[in-house]
């Protein structure tokens, strides 16, 4: 079997067989393939698509490329969600203390944030203490005492898929669906849950910017988990607005605890409220209403405020934080935004609202940029809401002063207001399952 | 400008600016740009395609990627012409002597064989003494005198195109109409003639299979020349059957020299002598009836015979074997192959027959093969011949005795014997010039 030989077949829109895809990922991690061939194979795909089987394959073997985490020693059921990315998604934190209150276990791996998107591990390192490169053992352990912990991804899992998605950064070959789905599903398949809900984001602030593609990427992942022996479901919601009013590390996690008070906001609250139900109904704990149900009193009886603190204290972190969120300092310069009109904000661009909270120091431009866990933005309007010119809109946060008015400026030029108030969008389009897609 | 941003912008269909283009190739000529980018363009190239415009501009930033050659010294009209390559071809021996015995100069630079396919410059070789690396003042030297002269490309011209050809090679992207039209024409710019006729070969034996892609590629090399300023035409010939009846180095020099005799086979001498009038059609030598005339009388009055034997002696051959090629020696061992059966010989897998010159010795599987000049296949029949059951339809002559069973027998797996007289084909199914495609 010769590389190029799958390049081609590939360019002709072939198949790949799955001992062709298995030897490839095993190939290319050994360094036995050429970068170069790999490229012009992703691009490849990018244009041939790929079919269901080779992409379960693909995923399978990347998934088998390095370590796999082995959960059989935490009792009951595992159940792991994903979100594929978004401004002010802070719904880890709320949603996996829910469902850990209702009897699961979530052991959870997940990433730092890049570019525009936040990562739940930099919003928990926010929190003093806080331990996010944990043993396996620490890990399993954590999720036995707490019902849930959160780690970074540890150094050999997936090499395949590092491999590859490094590659595809720099060469154009991401925004494939069979190329994602694969990437995202490995990662979850070697984390070892048994059931995994997807959280498909979609609009101006996400990767998939119409619920089109959102829908192809979730058959996509959905139809590996299952392939693979997975319970897998994905949620496809909305990201043209950012979630909840706070943006930024800290910031973020004062709005999971108010919302796991009952305190938090609308928006916020229903779509953590469906995830946690949707991952409760994956792990067999009733009917969706059921667990709708056991969700809403988790919140009610501060059980699932009582599973965030004890993560946190699980992972090494200062607990008192959640406690009383009121200990997060502010970032010392801020500044409000004003609108300059009066009328109805009909529209955010939420990518050029992240990039905002990334220039005043929340989220880094490169890889190796610093945090500043403080900075962000606290959103006082949200699309549909009426404004008068010269009324706030947003406060931003920095501890870099001169970084103020370019974020402000940013932030403004992401916003417009229009006369007319603009028709209210749903906060959940679909919901994709193995039998299918059900739009709401 | 980031390689990133130019690849994103071919994948999704848009054309690059005449600085990004030129910045391209100027950096990866650098290696500034790594293969795995370049790689992933090409294969978006593949899938996009290209504007004339950007197609003109690429092959006018590899032509200048390195040295050109400056033919000024050589008095009168240079004319060139290029094959995109097939089985049998042996026309620059024949079409070159002509065109010179015609006034024209022409300073070529050619290739050697790969795969199925012959290079001019390995059948030069098969003459002894025969020089193939001229200096450059050689060169010219050798045109002046002789009219012609064929040289290897010297080692800095169009490094770009080599680099990129050979990455091009093993990513699967070589059958790409642009990048196929630029890296032809960029050599033929750099070699510096004022004329250049394209002869695209299309069927079982050439690259392009049929003559809708052959007729894409020749629009695109013509609009290049014409772009660049250079009278360029092509012609699209027959090679779903080898030309003559002579496959191999020594073979093929035999049977040039029988051309210019006025003894050759007669699809090969009208294929030559239509090239030959087009050039001087494009040298201004008459109109295209003038040109056929002048080229046939280069044939009969002998003229053309003595300009090909000037060429190797001004080459350092010894040009007795132009005038006696009865001297060149056959190959020790040989085999006939023999019909299995009666009927019409309807079809010759002319890629196939190329393949079992090669394995007897008369070309390379590999860059690195070493050549047999003796080697190669004289055919007794071809497409449309009526053959009994055991009648001669081919001989085989080879160095290596083991090699004759395999290639015998793969010979034999080339052809197709039917019971009914196959339909004639043409042997030039087009001409294309600046004013378009005329289909004859």
């Amino acid at each position: 079997m010769r590389m190029y030989d799958l390049i081609m077949k590939k360019r002709s829109g072939g198949a790949l067989s799955e001992e062709e895809i298995r030897t490839l990922i095993d190939s290319y991690t050994k360094g036995e393939i050429p970068d170069y061939q790999m490229s012009a194979f992703c691009m490849a795909v990018y244009f041939q698509g790929m079919t269901d089987e080779e992409t379960a394959v693909l995923t399978d073997a990347m998934a088998n490329s390095g370590d796999r985490m082995d959960l059989s020693e935490i009792p009951g059921v595992k159940v792991d969600k994903h979100s594929t990315g978004g401004v002010g998604d802070k719904t880890t934190l709320i949603v996996a203390p829910i469902v850990a209150a209702c009897g699961c276990h979530v052991a959870k791996m997940s990433g730092r944030g890049l570019g525009h998107t936040g990562g739940t591990i930099d919003k928990m390192e926010s929190i003093p203490g806080m331990q996010t490169s944990l043993t396996r053992e620490a890990f399993i352990q954590a999720v036995k005492d707490a019902g849930l912990a959160v780690t970074g991804q540890s150094g050999n899992m997936t090499p395949a898929d590092k491999k590859l998605y490094a590659l595809r950064d720099v060469t154009a070959t991401v925004e494939s669906i069979p190329l994602i789905a694969s990437s995202v599903m490995s990662k979850k398949l070697a984390a070892g849950s048994d059931c995994i809900l997807l959280d498909v984001k979609t609009g101006s602030g996400a990767f998939m910017k119409t619920v089109e593609e959102s829908a192809a990427l979730a058959e996509k992942m959905v139809a590996i988990g299952t392939q693979n022996g997975r319970r897998t479901a994905a949620l496809i919601t909305n990201m043209d607005v950012p979630l909840g009013n706070q943006i930024g590390n800290s910031l973020e996690v004062e709005e999971a605890v108010q919302v796991l008070c009952g305190q938090g906001p609308q928006d916020l609250t229903e779509v953590c409220l469906a995830l946690a139900a949707e991952m409760l109904f994956l792990a067999g704990k009733g009917s969706r209403d059921e667990c709708l149900g056991l969700a809403r009193n988790a919140i009610s009886s501060g059980e699932a405020l009582e599973r965030l603190a004890a993560m946190v204290r699980c992972q090494g972190g200062d607990e008192t934080y959640i406690r009383d969120p009121g200990k997060f300092k502010r970032a010392p310069f801020s500044a409000e935004v004003r609108a300059s009109e009066s009328g109805y904000l009909t529209r955010m661009d939420t990518e050029g609202i992240g990039i905002s909270a990334m220039m005043l120091g929340a989220g880094r431009e490169t890889k190796d940029s610093g945090i500043d866990y403080q900075a962000g933005i606290i959103l006082k309007k949200k699309t549909g809401d009426q404004v008068e010119a010269g009324e706030v809109i947003s406060e931003l946060f920095t501890s870099q002063k001169e970084r103020l008015d370019m974020a402000a400026q940013h932030f403004l030029e992401s916003v417009t207001i229009r006369p007319s108030r603009p028709l209210p969008e749903k906060l959940i389009y679909a919901r994709v399952t193995e039998h299918g897609i059900e739009y709401f």
